[in-house]
């Protein structure tokens, strides 16, 4: 790996986190917080180490594949480092790995949190927290594509190290151009879920963290209950949709924009994932009926539920854990499978689950035809060869690492459920589990060593595996 | 398929059985029980329904592989249902889903029970319930195979239905021979622990139903309390050792037989099984350590349970419920990994996990050098991609598999836990599972319809999937 290169982009990064460090200081100044200190001192940092590592290394052409992982991985990593400061200057979190835990939380969209007590955190740092969701969704590099100009020509490997889903798609042939459109679409979705959580009766501060925590997927709220403190019926579904929006393919949103809205049902990814929400649904609204009195009431949030849970944001309005063992399971089955390729949810992907049991199926069918050729197709397309092994590498990987996590969690003494559910939680990047890291509980109490293994699993797993995994190999770091 | 063809060979099956459901009369005899009729009946049922299907059909040459998969799986099933004649003529169980439930566990080598009293059966019954785990292990077409010569040319077709792993090995171009091969060392083992489990205190009824037992890795004790109801070390010692051989692949076997001991140790899945045993052992004679006063009792207990798990056996000796979260999630892990390729072990078989564990890193290595070929081996030797592929589609229909039951289980009013636990218990031809199927618990309080699903798991497993699967896909049925 070219280190020179790695680490002059990484400035890069760095400079412009140092820039979005200042966003909440018009909350701390509306709001009289008076603790404008929490984030210049963290900014001016990030300048400062941004700046000189831009400055130290001059500009080569040289970014392939290789450096992309790098960047990619550390490039996460120094975020969620310096976007931790403000948590630790503002004493919210005392502890540095625990604010390490928050700030990874919330750019990998996870939306696991530490924090117990609400009244703490300063309406500022609130932002803050929803603000490294909002980045995080789309991905730092997306960002910085659309934004900065100094990645140059390298810019293609690296999206693809950071674009969730087994292939990139490439909406214009310039890659900058790629990244603006799906930043565009990413903002035109926030700003109208801000406009309509205030006609739900939020106010601006509320609406916006809400906003930009539901479009990441991420599941950080302002209230220690998530979304079930407020009563309105109208928020609740305001956000079902567009957490489902969120989890659905932005290349589709963005033909959609243009006027080719069927483009959603000719996707097999979308029909999929409709028909697996639609199912779970219904399974789970038929089995809460004689917990609720309110049709609408169960209807309402037993599609909360799932689409969180499915898309993998996280916000709750009501305690799953009280609901029939086979809704529970099925919510388990949703954190594994996750969003769709392509959309900031997290998990296995939509797309990887069809073509793996449409691989099984293939292989079946080979047995009953031992000469008949049937290739796998997607969309009508045929899927080639080396996608569909990196798939099946992705799925032993993520059962692989989901396994050894657990275990390890299981060591530091947590119960088998919770053991499970926890690094799930975090593996596919969803926040509450089961057990005792469910919908109402928190991850202050997980033992320090636990949380750094969680954390590695949120990078894990909102990277998709392969573009960390790549980092622990030493042939990757041979010239 | 031709259902002529399969109906003769079937016809073949069950005139076979009904010899083999004579043999407990000696036992009957000997212990003066009075229930002659309980095998008497069944053996005539069987004569006669297999004599008239077997002179009804002419004899046919068009076995292919299709005949293949419906003779093995209807060969199963019809021998499950035979099978269970003799509990229910001797009322030692008096449901018939019961009774099929507890045969089809025999013939998988399960060995989960209904059975909650073990002084009502009969010491020929309980010898009938081990032989049924005898039969079942090393297979009924492999065993007809050995003994019969009605097969004939489809043989190999057939065989290669049956026979665990990814490849059936042939150890003589003849499959008769490699049949009798197969059958040779499974009878001297047999005989070996037999010999030795009367050594250590055991008399000859609970020696053969022990050693059938062990050999073919069931798990049906003749004690409610399993192995441990015998407290000589030696003998759990004697049955560790065996149950340890009846993992490991029997060609592995016949080669040391014939003098080529190093074959185990070339061979790369008879490593990595040795390997895992051995950390799985550690961790948890470690882990144990608080819990036994003595390390000799600690050391025989961890291995005893562990390699009882690892080969899907399900003989108990201690209750690892009561262990640590750790020791537990290691135990379901092994669950799912199960025995060795061409052993009588169930589950995913070790093969299948290191050739996937292998195929993940290739997938890692090739984003590193996009160009660079790497292909995967075992045993010095490039695995066939088609070999890989059916592997994969595998693990995703077994992890498929696994949810679906569990969910339906759970659909039944099962807990978390135990739901899936029992899936996994069954599917992997095991036994004991966790929670309300543990160690000291058994299948009886579980719903009817759960029964009905598990007796589907069960036999989904022992045949691995494939074999099973393809009779649901209407095209197999076309001629």
């Amino acid at each position: 790996m070219n280190l020179r290169a790695t680490l002059k982009v990484l400035g890069g990064l760095l400079l412009f986190l140092g820039v979005m460090l200042l966003t909440p200081i018009p909350f701390s100044l509306y709001y009289r917080e008076g603790n404008l200190a929490d984030f210049l001192v963290p900014s001016a940092l990030s300048l400062a180490v941004g700046g000189t590592l831009f400055r130290l290394y001059r500009s080569e052409n040289e970014i392939s594949y290789r450096e992309g992982f790098g960047i990619v991985t550390l490039g996460w990593i120094v975020y969620a480092a310096f976007g931790a400061l403000p948590y630790l200057m503002s004493g919210m979190i005392a502890n540095p790995v625990d604010a390490f835990f928050e700030s990874m939380s919330g750019f990998t969209t996870t939306g696991a949190t530490v924090l117990t007590d609400f009244e703490l955190p300063a309406k500022s740092i609130l932002f803050w927290r929803a603000t490294t969701h909002w980045i995080g969704g789309m991905g730092i590099i997306v960002l910085s594509l659309a934004i900065l100009p100094f990645l140059g020509v390298g810019g293609m490997q690296i999206f693809e190290a950071e674009v969730p889903g087994p292939t990139a798609d490439r909406l214009s042939p310039k890659i900058q151009t790629t990244a603006k459109v799906l930043w565009g679409v990413y903002f035109l979705f926030t700003f109208s879920e801000v406009l309509l959580l205030m006609v739900g009766g939020m106010n601006f501060h509320e609406a916006v963290c809400h906003a930009f925590a539901t479009m990441a997927t991420g599941g950080f709220s302002t209230e220690a209950a998530s979304v079930g403190a407020y009563g309105s019926r109208f928020i609740h579904w305001v956000i079902v949709l567009f957490m489902l929006l969120a989890g659905i393919n932005f290349s589709l949103h963005f033909h959609a924009l243009r006027g080719r809205v069927r483009g959603y049902w000719r996707s097999e990814e979308f029909r999929f994932y409709m028909l697996v929400l639609a199912a779970a649904f219904l399974i789970i609204f038929f089995l809460n009926r004689p917990q609720y009195a309110s049709t609408h009431g169960n209807a309402c949030d037993s599609a909360f539920q799932v689409v969180s849970i499915a898309t993998t944001t996280g916000f709750g309005t009501a305690d799953y854990e009280g609901w029939h063992v086979l809704s529970q399971y099925i919510l388990v089955v949703l954190m594994f499978l996750g969003g769709c390729a392509g959309s900031t949810g997290g998990g296995m992907k939509n797309v990887r689950v069809l073509l793996l049991i449409k691989h099984a199926f293939v292989q079946v069918f080979r047995l009953i035809h031992p000469r008949g050729v049937r290739s796998l197709k997607l969309d009508h397309k045929p899927v080639p060869d080396e996608v569909m092994q990196s798939i099946l590498g992705f799925f032993a990987l993520y059962i692989g690492i989901f396994l050894v996590a657990s275990m390890l969690m299981a060591a530091l003494g947590l119960d088998l459920v919770t053991a499970g559910a926890s690094v799930v939680a975090c593996l596919s990047n969803i926040g509450p589990g089961l057990g005792e890291v469910g919908p109402t509980d928190h991850y202050a109490h997980v033992p320090l060593l636990g949380k750094i293994i969680l954390t590695t699993c949120m990078l894990l797993g909102r990277l998709e595996l392969f573009t960390v995994l790549v980092l622990f190999f030493p042939s990757f770091w041979r010239k």
